[in-house]
């Protein structure tokens, strides 16, 4: 069913500078996405680490008071637990190998970046010291509102900014405490009430992993916190969260979500595929149907091979006439566009 | 410092009689405990069990449609954590060995109870399943509001309940999503926003344990989550969370806390100790002062012995002039009162 935009990537790690020239580029991935003035905006995700080596040493990058300091750890001292993260073995703490910033970059025709810089949005709160990673977008009354993962030595949340048009941008603080990751608004109320989409991870397993619903009335605030989605067949067994925000269709709301499957040994990361699940237009608890099988799989040599190998996390979502782009990374190194036909994911989407 | 109130417990599981003729209470611990008409309400919880045993067989008991069924897990199918968790061996989750609900007693003096069961809080929802644990109580206007973990194959998560009179309760959701334990209400307004201290618990440990602080419009929803207070030392190392609704005082918001070790081995429960942390007045994100040692220790036989061994954990406080009693659940077993006078609990808490 889907089509690669392009036989190449909308955004790769060469094509935007460093944010320090001690650092290099790996990763330009996993944007949020909307549609600003007739024109595509993306927030898109960069991860830095330091261009220096040291044999022997692993870099631990953080931001502190607007820069880039790195701590060097002894590779004796760290045990590797994926590319992305070690724990150090004095404490048992986990710290990243990189820090994410997110950078907007303007798209007339949604194919094309046309401007690569419009702003950066860098750490600078102590929750964000680690990095801020994986940004969603939505358009709510006549502000941009951006939900993304703060992560530090205190976990990784998720906060809120928002803005009116990409140049100032507003923090609004943590809305959903450590751990949890992709938080989606829906893009208006829904009863009176604004709702998202989280991903709450436990340290006590009771249960599969799920997405939750929760409400709103403010964007700010967040209560009625329910279960509304566990991963139940092989290639939803390790995660489930929601990928791009909620589309409204006449079907439903349609959440193009990301699943993985269950790592087969240990440092080999699993692979991040794609689902769909349509839910009620008025209760968005309703879960009218979902895929049975992923909506696509990693296949193309740039979801295969990157930072993280065999990862496609949509993360962005434009509605043109009857077919959905959707924005998503490519093995946490590239951002790429899927397009495919809004009927067919519709009807993809079964009854349990 | 501490006096224990009598040398005899409050509330032990024998002085309550079982929700259902196959079950038999195991422990009557963790009480919320409020003033209510100038007498001492109590909230306690009550775990249960089936009274049936089945050679080679483990009781998972779950609240369905108002009564408790069992499964029996054959013993090789499961793996057991400690005393109260399972861990099934085909899908990796947990279970738990009993049940709770949650009791309202009368006491007219704090020191005994007079009325022992004045209404129940039984299991109802979905997310409610394996019980309803561990209730904090504030009064707030003319309303009691009760934060309490709701445990069930989706996580722990917590709960807000209100009333007026104890007889009749009403549920208003999860205002906490999973995995989050130790929900304390302020019992005011500060600054115009309702104040909540919390305990995330995180799959990935970036940090050691803390308790947050978030806010809210309406104690309804909640937001602007910070971290406040992580544990540093040993006593402290394995878990820390609030205890006793936070008490205004002179010096600063008084919140007495619980704290826990790391387990020497497997199956071994920590200790559970008592600690305190004062905080502003007008910014209760603002620490003053905290104890560097644990306030009071497991000492007392039933505090060394029971359900979980070597557990103090504190749920209540009441304020009499210049005398604190805190209630507290003992070895998961009981509840049991302490004395501490208050200006030394204040007076031991240092800046750090």
């Amino acid at each position: 069913m889907i089509a690669r935009l392009f036989q190449q990537l909308l955004i790769q790690p060469q094509d935007v500078a460093p944010s320090d020239d001690a650092l290099e580029v790996i990763g330009t991935f996993n944007p949020g996405v909307v549609l600003h003035g007739g024109e595509v905006t993306l927030m898109v995700r960069v991860a830095e680490r330091p261009r220096a080596r040291r044999t022997g040493f692993t870099p631990l990058p953080r931001w502190q008071a607007g820069r880039v300091v790195t701590e060097w750890a002894a590779d004796d001292e760290i045990e590797p637990l994926d590319p992305r993260v070690v724990r150090r073995k004095a404490d048992g703490l986990l710290r990243l190998t990189f820090t994410s910033h997110l950078r907007a970059m303007r798209s007339p025709d949604g194919r094309s970046i046309q401007e690569w810089d419009v702003s950066r949005f860098l750490p600078r709160e102590p929750w964000e010291e680690y990095g801020v990673e994986d940004p969603r977008i939505v358009k709510i009354g006549d502000r941009y509102w951006i939900t993304y993962v703060a992560v530090s030595r205190h976990g990784a949340a998720t906060a809120l900014a928002s803005t009116q048009d990409f140049l100032t941008i507003d923090r609004h603080g943590i809305i959903f405490c450590p751990e949890n990751k992709d938080v989606l608004l829906f893009p208006e109320a829904i009863g009176g009430a604004y709702a998202a989409l989280h991903r709450p991870t436990t340290a006590h397993p009771f249960c599969r992993p799920e997405m939750w619903l929760a409400k709103s009335p403010d964007l700010f605030h967040w209560g009625s916190h329910q279960p509304l989605h566990s991963g139940r067949d092989a290639w939803e067994a390790d995660r489930v969260g929601g990928g791009a925000p909620p589309l409204r269709t006449e079907a439903g709301w349609l959440e193009i979500y990301h699943a993985s499957r269950r790592p087969q040994a240990a440092g080999v990361v699993g692979a991040y595929t794609a689902g769909a699940l349509l839910l009620d237009l008025e209760d968005p608890s309703r879960v009218l149907g979902c895929t049975r099988q992923s909506l696509w799989e990693p296949e193309a040599p740039y979801e295969l091979t990157g930072f993280v190998p065999r990862v496609v996390f949509p993360t962005g979502i434009v509605a043109r006439d009857d077919r959905l782009q959707v924005y998503y990374g490519a093995a946490d190194t590239s951002t790429a566009v899927a397009e495919l036909p809004l009927a067919d994911v519709i009807s993809s989407c079964v009854a349990s």
